[in-house]
C-alpha cells in the first residue's frame, strides 16, 4: 500500500491548484483523476475572465495548471477511478479501481458531472446526436442545425461556440431571460445564426440512426411542436460527484454538494473539500483556485502542525 | 456627483477581478486606487504559484489583470485616495481626495499596508537604507550589505531576490522556523550568500546619512550585538486598509480585519470586501482571485436582483 501525505481526488482547476500548494509546502501529494486531467473548465471552448488571460481556451488554461503541477513533484494518476474512502482513523484510505492508498489527508475536488434533461430520448440517442460538450462534439456538427438546451452561463457560452461551426443554433430555455453574464448574452444577439426559444421546454428527442427531432413544448400555453434538428446540446446545470464522500460520512447539503466551512474543512478532521463539489455559491475556475489553495495550506497545517496553526 | 452601480476600493488582484466581473456582468464599474494598480502582488519579485504561470513576476502578473480590466471597459482612477465613506442609505457615497462618486454597490479591496517594526531608527532611515520592498528599493543596494527582517513567506522571497543582487543578506528571525513554503526555504538553503540569524530581534537602526549598523538581541540570552550593514528590509506581515471602512461602520476583528461570509458580504448590505483587507486566514494572490469573483457576483445580484438571486 502506497503512503502519501495528501491525495486529492479530482484533477480540475481545484485539485490542480491544491496540488500546486500542496508539493510547494513539502507534502507528498498524489492527484487521482477518473478521467484526464483538467476538469470540466478544459471543455470550456474560451475563458475571458480567469484574471491574467484575456482569452484563452479551457484545455489551454488547464494543461498549463496540469504542467505547473507535474512541474512541481505533483504525482496525477489519470484515468484511475477512486471507489472508496475510509475516513474514520486518523490514516486515511483511499482505494480506487487500480490500487490502495493511505493518506494523511484527503481534498475532495472531484467537481460535478452534466445533469441529464430526463427526456425520452437522451439516454438512447446519447453520443449519436446528444452531447454535454460543445467544445468535445461541436466539430461533428459542422454545417447542420443544433439545439442548446438551458438558460445559464454554460448555455450561453455553448451556444456562442457552435455558432462559429453549425448552420444555425436554437437555444431551448424554459424561462424569459437568461443566467448569464451580460457580456455573454450581448455576444449572442449580435450573431444572426441564434434563436431563442423562450419559455420553451425539450418533452423528447427522437430520430432514427441519428437524432432528427425535438419535442418542444411552450411553458405557458402548453402548445406542442416539433422541430428538426441534427444534434441537441444539454446545459442544464451539474450534479456534484460527492457519492464516495457521502458513503465516508462526509456532510453534504440538501443537493448533494459537501458543506465546507471557509477554511474549506468538512466535518471529518483532514479532510476537505474544493471547487464545485462543495457547497460554495460560485463555481468559477478563480472561485476553484482560490479554495483549492486554502484546502491545500489547510492540509498542510493539520499534518505538520507548524507553531502558527490554529491561529 | 458621478453615479456608478458599482465602486471597488483599491486595484489589486481582489479589486481588479471583482472589476472584471461586475464589468462583465453589466455593471457600471469604477476602480478607485490609491497608488499605481497593482496591489501588492505587484511587488512580489516572482510568482510561483498563481495557477496558469509555472513563473512570473508580481508585476507582470498585475499589468495582465489591469489591462484585462481596462480593455472589459473598467474605470481605473489610479493615485486617487478614498476618505470616506457613506453607507447608511440605499445608495451609497464614496469620498475621495478628487471627487464624491454615488454607487448601488462597493466592495472594499483595499489590502494591507507593510506592518512597521516599530524600533528606533525605523522611520529616521525610511527611504535612506530602511525599506518594505525587496523588488522596489533591492537594485540600489546592488554589492552591498542587507539585511531581511521577518521569516514568512514574504521575507523568504524577497531574501532571495536580494541575494541575486547584493553581496550578503542576513535574514534576522526571532523564532528558530521559517513561516514559509518549504519550496522557498529550500531555495534559501541552496544560496551561500544568505544566512539565518536565528532567534534574533532587530532593536534598533543606526547611521549617519544612510543605515550603517543593525543593532541585534538575542532572544534567549538577551546578548546585544552590532553588526555592519548597509539596508534593512522589513519583511514583518501587514495591517489591514480597513480605516474608512471602519469609520463607516463596517464591522472588522480584533486585528481590523474586515468580517465577511462565504459570499464576502460585510455586516452591510450592500457592502462587501475581498483580498487581504478581510479576516479569510489565506492571503494569496489565488485567494484573492476567487474572493473577488463572489464579491462581484453577489455585488450584481444585490443591485439586479436577478430571478435565481437569494438561492
Amino acid at each position: 500500500m502506497e503512503n502519501w501525505d495528501l491525495i486529492i481526488v479530482g484533477a480540475g482547476a481545484a485539485g490542480l491548484t491544491a496540488g500546486i500548494y500542496g508539493v510547494r509546502s513539502g507534502l507528498k501529494t498524489l492527484i487521482i483523476e477518473e478521467k484526464m486531467a483538467g476538469g470540466r473548465a478544459a471543455d470550456a471552448p474560451v475563458i475571458e475572465n480567469y484574471p491574467g488571460f484575456e482569452r484563452i481556451s479551457g484545455s489551454e488554461l488547464m494543461q498549463k495548471m496540469v504542467a505547473q503541477c507535474r512541474g512541481l513533484g505533483v504525482v496525477i494518476n489519470e484515468f484511475e477511478n477512486a471507489v472508496a474512502l475510509d475516513l474514520k482513523s486518523e490514516e486515511k484510505v483511499v482505494k480506487t479501481n487500480k490500487g490502495i492508498y493511505r493518506t494523511k489527508a484527503v481534498i475532495i475536488a472531484s467537481g460535478t458531472s452534466y445533469r441529464e434533461l430526463g427526456v425520452p430520448g437522451e439516454k438512447e440517442f446519447r453520443g449519436r446526436g446528444v452531447s454535454y460538450c460543445g467544445v468535445c462534439d461541436g466539430p461533428l456538427f459542422k454545417g447542420k442545425r443544433v439545439m442548446v438546451v438551458g438558460g445559464g452561463n454554460a448555455a450561453v457560452i455553448t451556444a456562442l461556440y457552435l455558432a462559429e461551426l453549425v448552420s444555425e443554433v436554437k437555444i431551448v430555455h424554459r424561462r424569459n431571460a437568461f443566467r448569464a453574464e451580460e457580456a455573454l448574452v450581448k455576444a449572442l444577439m449580435g450573431k444572426n445564426n441564434i434563436e431563442v426559444l423562450w419559455n420553451t421546454e425539450l418533452k423528447e428527442i427522437k430520430g432514427e440512426k441519428l437524432v432528427n427531432k425535438a419535442v418542444l413544448a411552450d411553458v405557458q400555453t402548453g402548445e406542442i411542436r416539433e422541430l428538426s434538428i441534427d444534434g441537441v446540446f444539454v446545459q442544464v446545470g451539474e450534479t456534484p460527484n460527492s457519492q464516495i464522500a457521502k458513503e465516508a460520512s462526509v456532510e453534504v447539503d440538501e443537493h448533494g454538494y459537501i458543506k465546507v466551512d471557509v477554511r474549506q474543512r468538512t466535518n471529518i478532521p483532514g479532510v476537505y473539500a474544493a471547487g464545485d463539489v462543495t457547497n460554495h455559491p460560485v463555481k468559477q475556475v478563480g472561485t476553484a483556485v482560490g479554495q483549492g489553495i486554502t484546502a491545500a495550506l489547510e492540509a498542510y497545517g493539520f499534518i505538520r502542525r507548524p507553531y502558527y496553526y490554529g491561529q
